[in-house]
Parts: structure tokens; sequence; C-alpha cells
């Protein structure tokens, strides 16, 4: 058996959430599309699934597009809603690689980005943010919780300044969704990424909510699936997967909640105890799953390495991106040093995680962290 | 029981394709960028699939971008390729919507579009393709198969047009891929799309074959996964079940086609002896599941909601796009008049089909026809 650390990575799918998947692959499997009678049941499938997730979010069924996942949900909100007419997206420096990178590739096309600075715990500027609108700003996008280190961002304080400067407010919700309350309305947000399998649900299938009225120009075009804002053939187990998992979450959200708070309070305490260790990220406003810290003289990389030989499995630093080796951009916008953005290890809980998992982590990794600091001669105790 | 006839709008997962997808949703489940163990299984298998299927395609591992269909892969292989240098593309009249309409798309922000003319079976004309190319073409987009009329173009003399011009070609292979050979290098194919739920895989995972070389810009960035051209966290299951799709498909083309062929061939011959029916596409050149039928004096709709009460489940037209009554664009372009466009009957068969079914259809179609001529005012023996 192994303990699992980076549910904010991926998480397995819930046996509930597949038994709901299994009959739309075999035998509920006609196309959505298609007028006869098996089809239909793929198509009221879909309703039902759109219909569940609307309601957790406090929006109605034909606000939510199905996509293929939380990047597609962010690459849509941010290409789809940007023109020449409106040219400049307001976004934060610590954004996930699905926002930067795409800002990063708007920019190199002509559009103009924003990249809001953050305080040491990974919190915007309020202020900065009202003094970067311009009259050409479309839209303004902030994650609504740190994928690294599990920041909070003040949303329902961003959604107001959007809608009084009449600038669209997206923000990318892949990790708090189904881990903390949502509410669209409440929060005036006008686009909303999330992904399925963060939360128990299949790989391969996410959403944007799309506020009424908000004209999009799609980035998929065909046969005019999804309202016309996302066409493909839908995938119909990956949604129904997606509802499931959303009621689920929906309703084991409170209880497992508290869970994870005490495991995670638990952690921390006992982390800061090891010396020269900082936690990265913030005690309140923080998502309750998750953990960030750095030891002092020990390299991320080989942490997780020698804690996988324990078959614990965490990560450094993001694990949402391909294997590279470059330090943590959110690490260095909350302004660490390079060479301690390197050091860091994110372990972020689930569903699956007991007080065995955390007793085995207690006794394992100040082992592992006293064994790295003295390979290391360049650290100083 | 039913007879399903609709093949080529999706296919139910194959038994043994689900079996080899099973794991990657509950135990082998981990994020393919993590750096652990559990995760390495996820990348391993992505691997592996991506193996199996660039050597069905005689391509290298490193060509075979997993997107998440084939709409997508239509999508990134237009968008991708074009520019304000190249801003050119030529296609046909008779593509996918999710090539037609991501033309459509593409003119409206300012791109130039030549869509070629076909003859009375949906062939194109090569002269008119040549003729059509001017410094501006980025691209040739040619579908291999139709999805309405089964006529196979001839893409094995287009693409060595398109090298000779410097110039890009696409085809959707979307119809073909897995039912007739596809042979990349031999065909000077540079750019190929595919899709799994047509071959009794999932839906919701596709490929873009990607010729070494070519330079394609992402539509959806983040992460950098698949090799930097389509960022998001691989869709393991999914992947997986492609890679189980191609691998029988592979084994069983040959004998599959037979059985096919000789089943369609039956029926044309059967549905030819019914009065003022007209064969819409070739008879060679067709793909071997493919049978599209015009009863002079029936609407498509009415006869395919008849054979439904009789658990007889076939299509009007295509069954890939969104439940409209446009007449079809296909038969519209091989010269059907608008009012004979709405009448047609597309039969598409698959690995399901029995000679029953084929009985069942022989004796239900000919009553049900004879009823909706009967009840037609405007139909004259």
């Amino acid at each position: 058996m192994y303990s699992y650390f980076d549910n904010a990575a991926t998480t397995p799918v819930d046996k509930d959430v597949l038994k709901a998947m299994l009959p739309y692959f075999t035998s509920s499997f006609g196309n959505p599309s298609s007028l006869y009678s098996i089809s239909l049941e793929s198509k009221k499938a879909i309703d039902n699934s759109r219909n569940k997730i609307s309601q957790f979010l406090n929006a109605s069924k034909d606000e939510i597009i199905f996509t293929s996942g939380g990047t597609e949900s962010d690459n849509l909100a941010l290409r789809g809603s940007i023109s020449k007419q409106k040219n400049h997206i307001i976004t934060s420096s610590i954004e996930h690689p699905a926002v930067l990178s795409t800002c990063k590739d708007l920019e190199k096309s002509g559009y103009f980005v924003t990249y809001l600075k953050v305080d040491s715990e990974g919190f915007i500027d309020l202020n900065q943010l009202e003094n970067s609108i311009t009259e050409k700003t479309a839209l303004v996008s902030i994650m609504h919780a740190n994928n690294e280190i599990g920041t909070i961002e003040p949303i329902e304080e961003i959604g107001p300044i959007c809608r009084k400067n009449n600038i669209l407010f997206h923000t990318d919700a892949v990790q708090s969704f189904g881990k903390i309350p949502i509410d669209v309305k409440k929060m005036n947000i006008d686009l909303l990424s999330a992904s399925s399998h963060k939360i128990y649900g299949p790989k391969g299938i996410g959403l944007l909510y799309v506020r009424k009225g908000v004209m999009l120009n799609p980035i998929i075009t065909g046969g005019g699936q999804e309202f016309g804002i996302r066409s493909g053939t839908e995938n119909v187990p990956g949604i129904v997967g997606f509802g499931k998992a959303v009621e689920l979450a929906s309703k084991n959200m409170n209880k497992e909640n508290k869970k994870l708070l005490s495991l995670r309070n638990r952690l921390i305490s006992f982390f800061m105890k090891i010396p020269h260790t900082r936690l990265n990220g913030p005690m309140k406003k923080r998502l309750p799953n998750n953990i960030n810290v750095c030891f002092d003289g020990v390299e991320g990389e080989a942490l997780v390495m020698l804690l996988d030989n324990e078959r614990i499995f965490a990560s450094t630093g993001s694990a949402c991106s391909t294997r590279n080796l470059n330090p943590s951009h959110v690490l260095k916008a909350i302004g660490l040093k390079p060479e301690d953005s390197h050091g860091s290890l994110r372990l972020s809980l689930g569903n699956s995680n007991t007080t065995k998992d955390i007793e085995k982590l207690e006794k394992t990794l100040p082992i592992i962290v006293e064994k790295l600091r003295r390979m290391n001669p360049l650290y100083e105790k």
C-alpha cells in the first residue's frame, strides 16, 4: 500500500463515479446528436449531469459548457473573450500554466497582458487590479485558489470591480471546485473553469461556466454541440462521471473539509517543528487540503524521490506541467530566492488519507530531510 | 434487441477496450507528469498506446498528438497551420462540419478559403485543386472518406501535389481510420485527424498525426503536454482505450471488411430494387460500411423515426452535428435538389451487424417506404 499526497495533481476515480459511467461505454453508447431512441439516453444523461453541476454552482443549465478539461476551459475563456477592440487581459503572476502560457501566447499575437504581483502569502492587491484597468481591458482572470500554495484569492471582491468597469471576470477554479463553496451569482463570476479529475471524476472532462449573455468566440468549431460554444461529439461517459463526482463532492464537502483541515493543520504543526522550515502560503484563506513547505538545504526533487522509495507520493511545486526543472514561478512570485524555490514539498490531501498516512509521513520525512541535509555541503545548521 | 446501423456516428466501446481502460481509472490513476512511481505507470501506458498507433499509421511515436477527438484535431490542423503570411486554405465542399465550420470561422477572421467542387459521386477534381494553389496557400485539407456518402478521395494523389508546392496536406480520416489501410509516409500526409469512438474506442479522445518538421501553433496552451502541441492533463484511460481499439482494428480489418462489403453490397442491391431509389456516392472507392440512399417522396427524418419504432437505428445524412433540419451540404454538393437531399437514409455498418439485422431491415424498410410514399400527396408512382 501507498500513501497518496498529490490530490491536487489528480485523484483516482471514485468507485460510484466509475459505476455511473460504465453503461455509457457499452450499452447507452449512442451519439447524443442522433435522432433514435438509444441516443436519447445519452442526451438525457448529459442533461442530467449539466443540471446537477449547474445547481452546485448556482448557475443555469445552459450556462455549463463541457470541455476536455481545465486547460481547455482556461484557453476558451481567455482566447474566446479577447478581441482587437478589447485587447488587454489582467491576470496574476501565480496563475496555473494553462492561463500563464496562454497569456504569453496571446502577447506573441499582439495582445496585452498585465501580470499582477502578489504579496508574500500569494494574495493579489485589489488596488493594483483596479489601477491596471484600461478602456481596452477585456478580461480579468484570477484563480480562485492557487494549485501550489493553496492561497484563496478574494474573488468575491474582484467580481464587483469587474462588473462596475464592464469587464469580464474569469476564475480558474480547478483547485477549489468541489472543495470550497462557490456561488457564481453571489461572487459575480462571468466565466469559471473546473476539472473533473481533481474531484474523483475521470480525466479528459472539464467545464467552463459561461454566464448568460457573455459572448465567447469558440476555439473548437464544428457540429455546434454545447450551445455552439464547443463542438465535437460529447464525451458522454466523462460527462456522466463528472456529474456524479460533483454530486458526491456536494454531499461530502463539509464533512470532508473538517477531516482535511484537521490532518493538514496537524502536519503543518509537525513540519514547523523541524528546524529551518518555511511554510509557503497563508494559514488563513488557504485550501483545506494544501501544504507547501521548504526545508532549507533540501532539494525538492530528491525529497520526492526518497519519499517515493517509502511509497509516499507527493510533489515538488506543481505536477500539472511536464517534468521540468525550472524553479516554481509561484514561489518566485511570493519572494523566495530561486535556490529556495527548488526545495519545496507540496502535499495535497484527499479522501483516501488517514491518520495512518500522516503517522507514516511524520515518521519518514524528518529522517529523509536530515539525510539530505547531511549530504548537502552548503547546508549549515 | 435492436439493430444498429449508425456506426459512422459512433460505436459502442469494445469489451476488451473497456477492460484495458479500467485500471487507469482507479488504481494506475497517477498524473503522468508527476515524478513518483505510480505516475510512471500512466506515462508508460500512454507511451505504449502512442507506439501502437504510430506503427499502425507507419508514423513515429513523437508524431502522434492525442487530442479530445476528431473535431479538436481538425481545428488544430487548420487553425494551427494558417498565418498572416500563409493565409489561404483549400478544402472541399463536402468536408465534415469540423473542417467546414472552422473554415467559415477563419474567413470571418480575414483568412481565405477555396472550397473545391465535387462530381456527382463526391470526388474532388485534382486539376481544380492544382489551379487553386497560390503563393499564400498554407494548407490543403481534404477528407479521406466522406462521412455521409462514403466516397474515398484520392488522397495518395493529393499528397504529392502539396509536397511539390510546399504546402501542408491535412486529411480528416475520422471515417477511414481503422477501416481501410492508411500509410502516412506512402500517402505523403502531413497532418491526419482520427477519432477513437468511431472504432469501438471511448468518446473524448482522438489524435492528430503531425509529420516531424511540421510546425503548428497550438490552440490549447498550458503545461506543455503532448510535445508542447496540446496541453492539459492527459486522458490516460481514454488514450489506453484508443490504443487498444487501434490494436483490434489492425488485427480485424481485413476479415471485418470482407464481411461488411458483403453485407453492404447485399443491402445496396436490395434497395435498388425498390422503385425510384437512388444510391448516393460511388460503388467503387466507397467505404466498405457505408450506404446512402434516397427514396423518392420519402422524408429522411420520418424514415428514421419509423425505423426507430422497429428498433432499427439509422441516420439521415450526418449525425455528427446537432439536430438541425438543413438539407445535407454533401448531397447538395453532389447535385441533389434540396427536396431530395432531405430524403436520404445513411446506414453505416459495424461489427455488431449480422445477417439477421440485414434480414430484419429488408423486411421492414420496404413497408415503411411504401407507407410514407402513400402519405405523401406529392409523390407520384
